[in-house]
């Protein structure tokens, strides 16, 4: 594959810098810190035109490179092809907030919070934590009111940011909605959702594997291999018309009918993104409706949001069920807060709670293996499940992005963040902790 | 140039079709009804996945011809990459109608109302002109009060439709608050306010010749010619990475700053997008702000709009300031009123009413020539100014976009249509006269 071919593929979809693995800095070398990397300081895009070594172009091999990716995680639109989720027309619902005395007063107790990161040695602030984590956006909601709201890096509070595979949540929230309302049967096969998906190995999976990613089904991320599956993949899912000859997969839902078996269904969860592509489908299937029309009617029209959000979207206009969402820092907050309170904001029952009973429970431990910073976790329905003392639940995306939810501590956190590697695993020894210190500060306030 | 590579120049640049000359049907056939090719009744991108016939995709030859583009006016996000013109966070503003009883007293006065159409010889119904004109959407204020509402084709209340060619007035206008108040120099010449303007033919023309687009610049739009102007124009806007071995212009802002001359600045009115985006350009040299930015600041934050509008973009996220934007309905009749109301809305003055004084009042119709639909009148500022009885004035887009503003008939008009063909002299003998008649119409009444 020559290069300019990889531009060509790698360019516009989106794909790999939400799986996160293809852009890394390099591990060995110590990067810029948040503060020195902070987009505002590195002076990206700023003048008109920009000084050619400040402006951020395509591809994604480089717009999504830290530190240019701290500034792209808040702009992905216009880089990408995208689609509207609607918040609709009417009028936003305001978030509640602690008095301004009592919000200054959380702010200065927080940031002093102190806890021991996972297989830390010293203790750290909270405040250092979200410098550590290069937060750009941090909201905690307890009780249903907004304790804590700090902006960073390219994040306003009239912004938009990626949120990466939290997608993920999203999708399968809508899943498990219309599990709970009999519209899709999470006991069927996909081939029985989806008939032409013919002989792919998602055809004899269950719906609920798929939701719960059990799915025996082969998806290779070596990127040193242009045979490996994640360049088909990427290739499929490009927005631009197919190069002269491609007679690959185009469209996520094409590349989903030649998906190849590995392991067997049901044997054990295996975070591959396209599980999420394959709930996408089925929902779509099942209600004549894209998932962005779906998030828009069932979550962002009804929850009061503040703003639209966003979604890449392949070469036929299907967005990207398993990465593709930009949102606001505070709609992702209402979000969290309808999970907490059961399906229902605002007053109104948006979804019937046994919705987030069903999540909350979390999926089989057993079958969970892999992460060592969630060492009795579990994911179904696209979240991830602590099974902590506090019965905590998360969204999550690489990055650093979570929605992170704790019943005890009637408690919802939204991280949105820039780190430079990607993968959680190395921001979770400073976030998890802190989260649970934060929450433990929220209950001892009770 | 081969056919791959047309492709990809052509590709999500947008800047073709807001131009309108290249995708034509054929003069000769006839074309679909409007409600033959309503997207609806063609089933364009219904079902998951859709047909493939029904498979609306790249490159913009294909998604933007007719009848798909009835379709792609409302979805081009889908296919480009854009950024934000945001509303804020706020509560909109709702729009006044009149009482419902009147709303459809009027709708059924309003669609049986007729006029004789530009040499036509027989009388139309106002009613047969939507269809006549593929109109997407009409919405009639006056006074202040929306009479009439109506929506065909792929636009809904809450949905957007491309506007094309008004993007120009947008940014027009913009311009023109920045003269008022001192902001940009309308007597500079273009060199004096970006030096790195060069040797190109706009170094010497003054501010107000680019925004009254008297300047003379060689634009060339002869399709046919590999080496016209408006293919190196085309590849220079493409967002796409360029070609290898590419050494043209990248971006609309280097495209300017190689344009030969053609004529003599100040002579004469040539309608030629260039002049936008050099309007464009010095307006975000002056203000240190990209025109959506600016257009949200001054205009969509603050005219109380109830959806963000959005603008196709350049490889270096420069906003396309001739035909970019796409928006709502409803928000484009906030415009119109912030028009007719001389700079207020809502209670509250957003610019000085010379603004609209200056607009209003035109420029040299001795300068105007070649629209035999408009024959006595003159562009201003990005305006199209009629110079007729009720001291008209519009923004006008291809394929039918128009906000008409009538401040005798204290009547502001907002059409977005799509048209098969890409020029308005085609549909002005069946739209100019059915708003001279509803005008009149209107001030019956008063």
């Amino acid at each position: 594959m020559s290069s300019s071919t990889t531009n060509l593929i790698a360019l516009a979809t989106g794909v790999l810098m939400a799986l996160g693995a293809s852009f890394e800095v390099n591990a060995q070398s110590q990067p810029l810190s948040a503060q020195e990397s902070d987009p505002k300081v590195m002076g990206w895009m700023q003048g008109f035109p920009p000084p050619p070594d400040k402006m951020i172009t395509q591809p994604d091999s480089v717009y999504f490179s830290f530190p240019r990716l701290r500034w792209s995680v808040c702009h992905l639109r216009e880089f990408l092809p995208t689609e509207e989720i609607s918040r609709g027309l009417g009028a936003p619902v305001p978030l509640g907030y602690v008095s301004p005395a009592d919000f200054a007063d959380m702010r200065q107790q927080i940031d002093s919070l102190t806890f021991m990161p996972i297989d830390g040695t010293a203790e750290m602030t909270w405040e250092e934590s979200l410098h550590a984590n290069y937060t750009d956006g941090m909201l905690i909601m307890h009780k249903g009111e907004v304790v804590y709201e700090r902006y960073f890096g390219c994040l306003e509070e009239d912004g938009k940011h990626a949120i990466m595979s939290m997608t993920k949540s999203i999708t399968g929230l809508l899943g498990e909605i219309l599990v709970a309302e009999g519209v899709l049967d999470d006991t069927l096969l996909v081939r029985d959702v989806i008939p032409e998906i013919g002989d792919s190995a998602f055809a004899t999976a269950t719906v609920r594997e798929v939701m719960d990613m059990t799915t025996g089904v082969q998806y290779s991320e070596n990127y040193s291999d242009p045979n490996a599956d994640i360049w088909v993949y990427s290739r499929a899912a490009s927005p631009l018309p197919k190069p002269e000859g491609y007679d690959g997969p185009d469209g996520y839902w094409e590349y989903l009918q030649q998906v190849k078996p590995e392991g067997e269904h049901g044997d054990a969860f295996h975070y591959k993104t396209i599980n999420s592509d394959m709930l996408g489908w089925m929902i779509s299937r099942v209600t004549g409706k894209a998932v962005t029309d779906l998030a828009s009617e069932r979550l962002w029209r009804r929850m009061g949001a503040e703003q639209d959000a966003y979604q890449t979207v392949d070469g036929k206009g299907v967005p990207f069920a398993g990465g593709g969402v930009t949102a606001g820092l505070r709609d992702l907050g209402r979000l969290g807060q309808l999970m907490l309170n059961g399906g229902e904001i605002n007053g109104t029952r948006l979804f019937p709670a046994e919705v987030v009973e069903a999540i909350a429970a979390g999926g089989d431990p057993s079958k969970f293996a892999g992460f060592p910073t969630i060492p009795n976790g579990s994911y179904t329905s696209q979240w991830w499940v602590f099974h902590n003392e506090h019965g905590a639940y998360a969204a999550r995306g690489v990055h650093g992005q979570t929605i992170y939810v704790d019943p005890t501590a009637e408690m919802v956190l939204v991280r949105l963040a820039s780190f430079p590697r990607a993968q959680n695993g190395f921001i979770d020894p400073t976030s998890l902790p802190a989260y649970q210190a934060v929450a433990e500060f929220l209950m001892s306030r009770d």
